[in-house]
C-alpha cells in the first residue's frame, strides 16, 4: 500500500464541527444525503473529467481524530458549552456511510452529482470540506489537462508544475489528475511512487551552468542517461548547443526548448538535427505553454515531439477553481423519507437523491444527460452513479490508475465535437426528468411559509 | 510540536534527482548558491508579502528519503546506469546547507530573493521544487489576502475557502498565509491546531434545512452557541429569517448572509435588527466575494461588520500562480567562487548572492529597493536578507505567526499609497546597484562563446 498523506479529521471547516456539536447535543441522527455536484462551468469549459475519487474513499476509510486534535477543540471557546460525551463522539467516529459516484475518468457536466454520501448526518457534515477540496481539485485539473492533451493532436504532453503547484501535495494530485485527462506522465516523484503516473525528467538550467563548458555539462549527464537523455539547450544559444551536440557526436533521446520563438526554434533545431543524421533526436518543448499556444505551434506545423506544461496544466491557469458544493438533498428517519431543497435568490438546489442517466445517438456519440431521481429509469439511458462504498466500507479496490486514463481517452471520443472545441465550446445538453421538476416543485410548496417573493421570480433551471 | 504532514523527499521533480545523479556519479561537489524570487508581478499586483518561509525550513530540517522511496527510485529505468553508490547516498541524505531569506510578512517585489540557499549543489538541487511551491504559494495568498484586507478598510476578513483550495493540505497553507496577510482568522480547523490561526465558524444551509422549521435551527444552534452563534439568515427567504429570530427573542452574535443583493439586504436587515433592540448582533457577509466587490460594498456603506472570503482568497483566483524560480548565482569550491548567470532571450538572470538594500524617506515611507551583491553595504538601505539557517539546522524558533502579521500591517502602512490601491497601482521602484551591474556584463563577457546576438538585443533589467 502507498504511504499516504495526513488525513486528519481537523482538515474540514469549524463549521462542520459546530454543526455537528448541535446535532450530537439535540440527538439529531437521521441519515442525511448530501451531493457534490459543479453548479456551473467556467467560461471555456463545456465538459468536465471527473477525477478524485480514489483519494475521497481512502479518505473516509481512513479519517479519524487524534488526541492531539481532540485536546485543540476542547480549548477552543466556541465549545464551552458542549458536553464531554461530544468529544468522546469524536474519539470513537468513524465514517459509516454509503456512497455513490460516477466514475473517475467519466465526462461530467453543471449540476451532474459526482458523488452522493448518505450517513448520519454528522458523519455526512465533517466530511464535506476534504470531499469538495479533493473531488472539486482533481476534477478541475484532469479537465484541463483533456484540452491540452486535445490540442496536441497526438503528440505527448507531461504535467510539469509541481514547482508552481499550490504546495506540494497540490503538486502530487495535480500531477495524478493531469494523467487521467491524457497527459503521459509528470515530472512530479511523488506522484509517480504514490500513484503510479509514469515520471519524465530533463536537466535544468543550473546544470548546464554548474560546467564552465555547456558540453561538458551535455557530455557528462548523456553518458549517464544514454537512453533517458534529454539536453536542455537554451541556457545561452539554442544553435549554437545544437552544433556542440553534433560536433561531439552525442546522440539524445530529445533536445528541450524551454524560451524564445518555439515555432523558428523547432523548425531550425529539427533542419540541423536532420542533416547531422540525428533524425532520432526528439524535440521536447517548453516554457509557459497551454492548450491555445500548443494548439498554435501544431497548426503551424512546428516539427515537436513533446510538449512540457507546467503553470497553465497544474494550476488550471485560466479557470483556478470550480464551483463544487455539496448540498443536503434528503433526510431518512423511522418516519420516512423526508426531502430538502434550497431556494435562495440565486442557487437553487434540486431535492432527493438523483442519478444521472446518459443518452448515446446511433454512431455512440453522447445526446444528452438527465438526471433523475434515484428511483427512476430511464430507458435507454445508461446510469451513471454506482455504489462504490457501504457502511464505511469500500465494494473493492478502485480502477488502476491506467483504466481510468482509457476511459477518459474513450470518453472525449464520444463526446460531440461542438462541445470538446478549445474556443467557445457548445454546452453539451443537460436535463431534469419529469418527476424530478415534480418533486421540486412539491418541495417547495411545503416550505414552512409563504414566499416573499412572487413564484415566477424563481429561476427556472435549464432543461435542453 | 505541531504535527507536520508527509514530508518526503520524493516531493521534487524528478530532474532534480538525475542532475543529483549526474553530479554524484562525476564527483561534483562545490558547494552551489540558488535564489528563489519572483520574476515578475501579475497584473494587478504591486507588491507581494512574503510568506511559507517557516514551512521551508521546518522541509530543510526534515527532509529524508524513505525505504519506499528508494526502492521506487531504483526501479525507474532512467536510473538503470546510475551506481548502488548513489542510492546509498540518498538513504543517509540530509540538507546540509546555510539558508538566507527575507522574513515572513516582508513587502517584496519582483527579482528579489525571497529565499537563498548555499548548500553542496546535489542538496541544494534536490529542495528546489518543494521550496518554490511552499514559498510562492503562501506568498501568493498572504498577497492576495493583503489587497482583501485593505479593502475591507478595518471591517474584519475571514478566510473561508478550504473547500476550492487544491486539495486539503492546499487549505490549510493558504488560511495560514491568509493570516499573516491581515486575514482575522480561518475556518480551516488544522490551520488552527497546526499554526494557531484563529478559527471561525457559523453554520451551513444544511443545517436550516435539516429541521423541519427554520427558526427551530436558529434557536437549537443558539441556545448551544450562545456567545459565539452565528445564524445564517439566507436559506430560504432573508428578512423573513430576521423577523423569526427577533420573535423568537434570539440574540445572536452575528447573522450571515449569503446571497442575493448584500448591499440592499444588509441595510434591510441593520435597521430591523436596530428596531428590533439586536443592535449589538453584527452582520456577517459571504458569497463570491473579493477585494473589488468588499470595496464597492464598503464604499457604498453598507452597514458589513465581516466579510467571508473563499475561492478568490484561496486560489488567488485572479493571479493563481507566481512566475517563481529557484536560479543557480554562484559555485564555490577549493578554486573560488565562480559566478553563473543565464541570458537566453526572454529570461536574464543575475550572477553572485545578492542583498536587497530598502530606503526610507523622511516620513518613513519606503522609497526605493536596491538589489545589490552580498558583499556590498548600501549606506541608509535596511538589508532584508538575514541568515536563518546554518549547516541544516536553523538560527532558532522562527517568529509567532502574530508577529508576521503584525509585521505585514506595518510594511503596508509604510508603502507608497500610488503603490497599495487596488486598481492599476504603480510599480514600487526596484534597481540593482552598480556593482551587480558591473558583475553582470563580465560574467557575459566570460561565457564560453561570443553570442549568436549583438550585445545590444540584451534585454536590460529596469532600473529605477
Amino acid at each position: 500500500m502507498p504511504t499516504s498523506p495526513f488525513h486528519g479529521a481537523l482538515l474540514t471547516d469549524l463549521y462542520e464541527l459546530t454543526m455537528a456539536a448541535a446535532y450530537f447535543e439535540n440527538k439529531f441522527s437521521a441519515a442525511a444525503s448530501f451531493e457534490l455536484f459543479v453548479r456551473s462551468l467556467p467560461p471555456e469549459r463545456s465538459f468536465l473529467i471527473a477525477a478524485g475519487l480514489e483519494q475521497a474513499l481512502e479518505y473516509l476509510e481512513t479519517v479519524r481524530f487524534q488526541a492531539e486534535d481532540l485536546e485543540y477543540l476542547r480549548r477552543l471557546p466556541v465549545f464551552e458549552n458542549t458536553s464531554a460525551a461530544f468529544f468522546d463522539y469524536l474519539r470513537d467516529f468513524r465514517f459509516t456511510g454509503e456512497v455513490w459516484a460516477i466514475p473517475e475518468g467519466t465526462a461530467v457536466f453543471r449540476e451532474e452529482p459526482l458523488l452522493r454520501v448518505t450517513a448520519p448526518i454528522i458523519e455526512a457534515q465533517i466530511v464535506e470540506t476534504f470531499l469538495l477540496s479533493t473531488v472539486t481539485f482533481q476534477t478541475m485539473i484532469a479537465s484541463k489537462a483533456a484540452r491540452v492533451v486535445m490540442a496536441a493532436q497526438g503528440k505527448r504532453v507531461v504535467e510539469f508544475g509541481s514547482r508552481r503547484a499550490h504546495g506540494p501535495e497540490a503538486g502530487v494530485l495535480a500531477a495524478r489528475a493531469a494523467y487521467i485527462g491524457g497527459c503521459a506522465g509528470t515530472s512530479n516523484v511523488e506522484a509517480g511512487r504514490r500513484y503510479g503516473v509514469p515520471v519524465f525528467g530533463t536537466l535544468a538550467h543550473s546544470f548546464v551552468m554548474a560546467y564552465q563548458h555547456e558540453e561538458e555539462a551535455f557530455r557528462r549527464f548523456n553518458r549517464l542517461f544514454p537512453q533517458h537523455g534529454v539536453l536542455l539547450v537554451d541556457t545561452y544559444d539554442t544553435l549554437a548547443a545544437i552544433e556542440k551536440i553534433i560536433q561531439n557526436d552525442l546522440h539524445p533521446t530529445a533536445v528541450r526548448l524551454d524560451s524564445g520563438n518555439l515555432l523558428t526554434l523547432s523548425k531550425q533545431v529539427r533542419q540541423r538535427l536532420d542533416d547531422a543524421a540525428l533524425g532520432k533526436t526528439q524535440i521536447f518543448v517548453s516554457g509557459d505553454l497551454d492548450e491555445f499556444a500548443i494548439e498554435r505551434l501544431v497548426g503551424e506545423g512546428a516539427p515537436i515531439d513533446a510538449f512540457g506544461v507546467g503553470t497553465a496544466l497544474a494550476t488550471s491557469v485560466d479557470a483556478p477553481a470550480l464551483s463544487g458544493v455539496y448540498k443536503l438533498v434528503d433526510l431518512e428517519s423511522q418516519a420516512g423519507i423526508s426531502y430538502r431543497a434550497k431556494f435562495s435568490d440565486d442557487k437553487i438546489t434540486y431535492p432527493g437523491r438523483k442519478q444521472v442517466f446518459r443518452f448515446q445517438n446511433s454512431e455512440g456519440t453522447f445526446r444528452e444527460d438527465i438526471i433523475a431521481c434515484e428511483t427512476e429509469n430511464l430507458a435507454g439511458g445508461e446510469p451513471l452513479l454506482h455504489r462504490v462504498m457501504k457502511g464505511g466500507v469500500r465494494n473493492g479496490p478502485g480502477p488502476e490508475l491506467q483504466e481510468i486514463r482509457e476511459r477518459t481517452s474513450r470518453q472525449l471520443g464520444k463526446l460531440p465535437r461542438d462541445c470538446v472545441r478549445l474556443h467557445r465550446p457548445n454546452h453539451y445538453p443537460v436535463g431534469f426528468s419529469r418527476n424530478l421538476e415534480a418533486l421540486l416543485r412539491l418541495v417547495r410548496r411545503q416550505v414552512e411559509h409563504p414566499m416573499r417573493r412572487p413564484m415566477n421570480s424563481v429561476r427556472t433551471p435549464e432543461t435542453p
